[in-house]
């Protein structure tokens, strides 16, 4: 056997997969001191004592010449009792091993699957199979803490201090009040063996009585509109259940001026406004909590994302200030609180940690959106928009990268259009319009039939067509304007109505019919209105950035927020909601924030990445960029009064150009009057 | 004029005194910035803005030849506009000038006087002068903040943390979340100039619109019998109110033991032990700052000591453990919470800080004792006995520290005495015997008349002559001894019943009649026995630790403690309390863990100094040293079974030893049982 002797103990080589470290060892070391030696990462809660089964490996048989070992079935001790006992306990795989039971006796291949890994890659998003580093800021560690010796008084928070110290090298740890208040008894429960939680490797915030593994977080996205919390397992860190609901902030306004503006006008406002936030929030842990059968008390970390407004209520801060110019934050750094400081009905030792917000149009949300789409290492110059009643919109590349807000107002998600709805059961979604006939067929939400087709009566018979959701808004304008009904400066052209009975006078202005009947369902010149204002807005915004950098095209497009991803991509730029680029590299990514999220809760260093990333991050306060004005009554027209739609021209048949008016600039003008209103205060 | 140059630039010498430092500046230089730059301590809240008033100076006129300085009335600028405008609101002293606006324009001596400085010394204590440097952990800091900027966004906090940076030099500050919620108001209200408190130069605990220079703290003092609170400035140092108050826990039990029991078969008893506690501390801080008319949110720092029980509940620690060997301590470091975690009515960021406790019996009282005697700076070997229903003992000197703590049960304070009761209005606290006629002549608490003289009856009249309180129990034993009513073995003599009616039978045993009538008071002999088993205790704890450092003598003994400052020392040693000692260097010394909250109060480093220092204490259990049980039993007799008196006998004339009976060891194996049960749950 190629054994070597280390002075006059013999020793065996033993190599790590997939990392190829290797080193010589003493004949029985156990695998898992070997691979701490070597700094192969081996996770462990027990700290070796075949409890928590979190440092399983396989070992490979055969000859690795590559390696120069032959790695045999007796390199290592055989199965011992604790291995049994565990194995009977939880069921060890076939052929795995518990390194810290099993000793090299030979020369061995060790493969350290990737679940025993402490720092395993974590898929955060299944479209781009996006992968994250588990590193969370919560750590268990079993613990062996010395019984008090009356000839040697200490306190026992200070000999498990020392026993943390010497079983797991933690130094100067702090403890909370509530966990000193639960120590002793904690203690004594778990006859001297206790697991703590560590909060990024400094303070104890959990202790449990004897071992324990388990330990949550939530990544919470906090919207105007909806609230999106997930509940993930810190060790594994598998999202284990969700729940969303609607902001019931609402109830104060729909969008978040008319909040700040309930805040302004109603002494203490403030006050209804944040219970109402925390209040969901506590709802929602109840229902994923319920959902997972855990404990609430359990939950350990949290990580919060979403715009100025709802980050400063969340956390208790009047947001009057953000609600006038000069926009003045509260704070632009990241945060960590007590859970109990925002009223969660986690364990109050909870560390709650906010997101930085970048500006004051421009929060933790964005930040988060950053840190999912991380923007910052790629080449390609790319535009990020989170839709939403205000557009964040982001802009670069690993060189530099800017960000801005732009107010679309809440046109895309339904609310100023007649027939608009929220995106739920019997929202149209889908339009087309034959451009011959001009007649429409689409599809509702809750059913997978166009209405042309057979059994959509019946399909929906149930759940109805109700109106028409913001995806939904988009494709029908966009429709509009492809078969002609729209002109590029968006009039719904009434001469069209000798050609179709879809298309009806409506006053001075028309309309068109998307459904006929009782529940009719039409599209009013008020609402291209709408649309328009919005899609300016946010095409203004993005053409702003893009002037700051000298840009004509941006080389990628990426949709985001709960309505962005519902979009398709090609009615968006149909409409001139963004600029003309390759559709191919223009996609919905989903709801980058709350990605984003996930990652700050599962890897802690994501968190000083994105805080430092941020402080360099060029604000743009469209508000007061002279341009604003000229390039937003531009983006007014259908796709866009002058830039050249030269790729959007490859995949789609544009129409020739029709201006029926002017009165595009005119909704500039009104535009220009609501912003006067919001900065005046 | 002697003056220099500097390059092409016209240059002075001055001379701070009482320092002595001095340099050359520029002309024109403002006195305080060359204060600053020579590192001569003055302080300001202001920053140099001719608010605060703290830097002032006296320029001192003459020719100094030691420093070679000529300083002449015209080497300081005129007053300005600045200065008479503070002496118009806050008046200048005659001569004194405001060091940031005075400008040098000559070669000038100057005098910072005591109050200007930062570090000044303060006087903790009257009876020794005791002083100490004012270094509190809260400081103010007027500063003058940016304001937002759209083009440039950034969070009002960062800006605030910019300015704090840029004026005072502070970094990296941190605040708390309730500092946040007030900060943009703040900002707005003070027109973008505020006063931050900084504690320990890391975390902002409050800001107050514009300008404000008082800050307050609370140092206390939390007895198992009594609460006593100090309110001080933090910028003075000086006691501005006081209040005391029996604790409310006594409800529960009227020693420690009987609460921790109360705890123990209570089942969440130890919930309304903290809520009454931290309730009487509230009452204690309404109290106090409504006699120095002190907002209580600007209560910004508090210490707290009290013995391992006290310090426990105060902190909501379950004190079980401490009611059972081995009697351990949730934690034995000093601990710093946010007053709103120990429930205080204070500023809820008041930062709350508990010295160490040293053992299970010893505790932060103990460690405050310690700092505020410093038995470690002496060279004296130094007893300290903080006398209550525990007696704290502290031994040693410069070179070694023992601590320990002896269960002399409540008997001192007047509990288990027939006639005992607490030290207030009514109780006797001094007596004398004739030794011839046997007869008593006493004093009462509200009277300074003796029993004998002229007018007592009238003059105790309404108070009444209610009972005997602690060391009026004290003087009666041991004057019953020195006058031979009392055997060395603590025997009542029947046969003296024959020279005075005084002496009288009382079944099997005798007592002593102070005083006739109705309320009549008497000691018995029962009351005997109990004082011997307490004194006892504490002889023997003493005598414990004198073995330990091999000693047979100590030079010093200091008593403290609400009884212990109140013992006449003579008769502390004729009863035999403490050892043998020059009776010149036996002194009561007033509450000194009273005095060591206010030390760790006012000087930050204080703290880091005590708890550094009790790491190195060397604590003994006197329960499990074996010699203690005979050390107890031989110090039974007054003034004890075999130790000599040489130093008492220098000053008092003992009676030659008598023994009647030898049931004084009887009541040792009482105590011994009593041990037994207090160990064994």
């Amino acid at each position: 056997m190629p054994n070597g002797t280390l002075g006059k103990q013999k020793t065996h080589l033993i190599a790590f997969m997939p990392s190829g470290k290797r080193g010589r060892f003493p004949h029985g070391t156990p695998v898992l001191e070997a691979a701490r030696l070597l700094g192969v990462d081996i996770d462990s809660v027990c700290g070796g004592r075949g409890i928590c089964g979190r440092c399983q490996v396989d070992m490979t048989v055969g000859r690795f010449s590559k390696h120069g070992v032959t790695s045999r079935e007796n390199s290592l001790s055989p199965i011992n009792e604790v291995e049994q006992k565990y194995d009977g306990r939880r069921k060890l795989k076939k052929g795995r091993r518990l390194s810290c039971q099993a000793q090299l006796l030979g020369d061995a291949v060790i493969d350290v699957p990737a679940t025993s890994q402490v720092h395993k890659q974590v898929v955060v998003k299944q479209a781009d199979d996006r992968k994250i580093e588990m590193d969370p800021a919560i750590r268990l560690h079993f613990v062996q803490v010395l019984e008090p010796d009356m000839h040697n008084p200490t306190g026992d928070f200070e000999r498990l201090c020392a026993a943390l110290k010497q079983q797991w090298d933690l130094d100067d740890l702090e403890c909370d009040i509530r966990t000193l208040q639960s120590l002793q008894k904690n203690l004594r429960k778990g006859n001297w063996n206790v697991t703590v939680a560590v909060h990024r490797g400094t303070r104890i915030t959990k202790i449990w009585p004897g071992f324990n593994s388990q330990a949550y977080g939530i990544a919470v996205d906090v919207g105007s509109t909806t609230i999106a919390m997930h509940l993930c397992d810190l060790s594994t860190g598998a999202v284990i259940a969700s729940a969303g609901m609607m902001n019931p902030q609402i109830r104060y306004g729909e969008d978040l001026m008319s909040r700040v503006s309930y805040v302004m006008m109603n002494p203490g406002g403030e006050l209804l406004l944040t219970e109402a936030v925390r209040g969901g929030i506590n709802d929602l842990i109840a229902e994923v909590t319920k959902q997972a059968k855990v404990d609430p008390d359990d939950i350990l970390n949290a990580v919060f994302v979403g715009n100025p407004i709802m980050h400063h209520l969340l956390l208790g801060i009047d947001p009057t200030e953000l609600g006038g110019a000069p926009f003045a934050l509260a704070t632009n750094t990241g945060m960590i609180v007590w859970a109990s400081e925002v009223g969660m009905i986690s364990n109050p030792d909870c560390r709650a940690y906010f997101l930085p917000c970048i500006a004051g149009h421009v929060g933790a949300d964005t930040a988060a959106v950053i840190l999912s789409e991380a923007p910052y290492l790629q080449e390609q110059m790319t535009l990020i928009i989170d839709v939403g009643t205000n557009a964040e919109i982001v802009l670069g590349n690993n060189e530099r990268l800017l960000a801005a807000s732009s107010p679309t107002g809440p046109a895309f998600e339904g609310a100023q259009i007649s027939c608009g709805q929220r995106a739920a059961a019997g929202a149209i979604e889908r339009v087309r319009i034959d451009p011959v006939t001009l007649e429409p067929r689409f599809k509702v939400i809750g059913s997978d039939l166009w209405s042309n087709e057979e059994g959509f009566e019946e399909a929906t018979n149930k759940i109805g067509v109700t109106g028409i959701c913001g995806s939904g808004i988009i494709e029908v304008i966009a429709e509009m304007y492809l078969s002609g009904i729209l002109s590029s400066d968006g009039v719904i052209d009434g001469t069209m109505a000798a050609r179709s009975p879809r298309i009806v006078a409506d006053g001075r202005t028309f309309s068109y019919v998307i459904r006929e009947g009782e529940n009719e369902i039409k599209i009013y010149q008020t609402d291209v209105r709408a649309i328009q204002l919005a899609k300016a807005a946010l095409y203004a915004g993005a053409k702003l950035l893009m002037d700051k950098l000298g840009l004509e095209k941006v080389e990628r497009i990426q949709l985001t927020g709960a309505f962005g991803s519902h979009i398709d991509t090609k009615y968006a730029m149909v409409l001139g909601m963004i600029p003309d680029c390759d559709l191919q590299e223009v996609q919905a990514v989903g709801n980058a924030a709350g990605i984003g999220a996930r990652i700050a809760l599962l890897n802690n260093s994501a968190r000083d990445e994105i805080e430092n990333l941020v402080k360099t991050v060029e604000k743009i306060e469209t508000a007061v960029e002279p341009m604003f004005q000229q390039y937003f009554v531009d983006a007014m027209a259908i796709p866009h009064k002058t830039a050249p739609s030269t790729e959007l021209a490859k995949v789609v048949t544009l129409p020739a150009p029709k201006v029926l008016s002017d009165r595009g600039a005119e909704g500039g003008r009104r535009r220009r009057r609501r912003e006067r209103t919001a900065v005046a205060d």
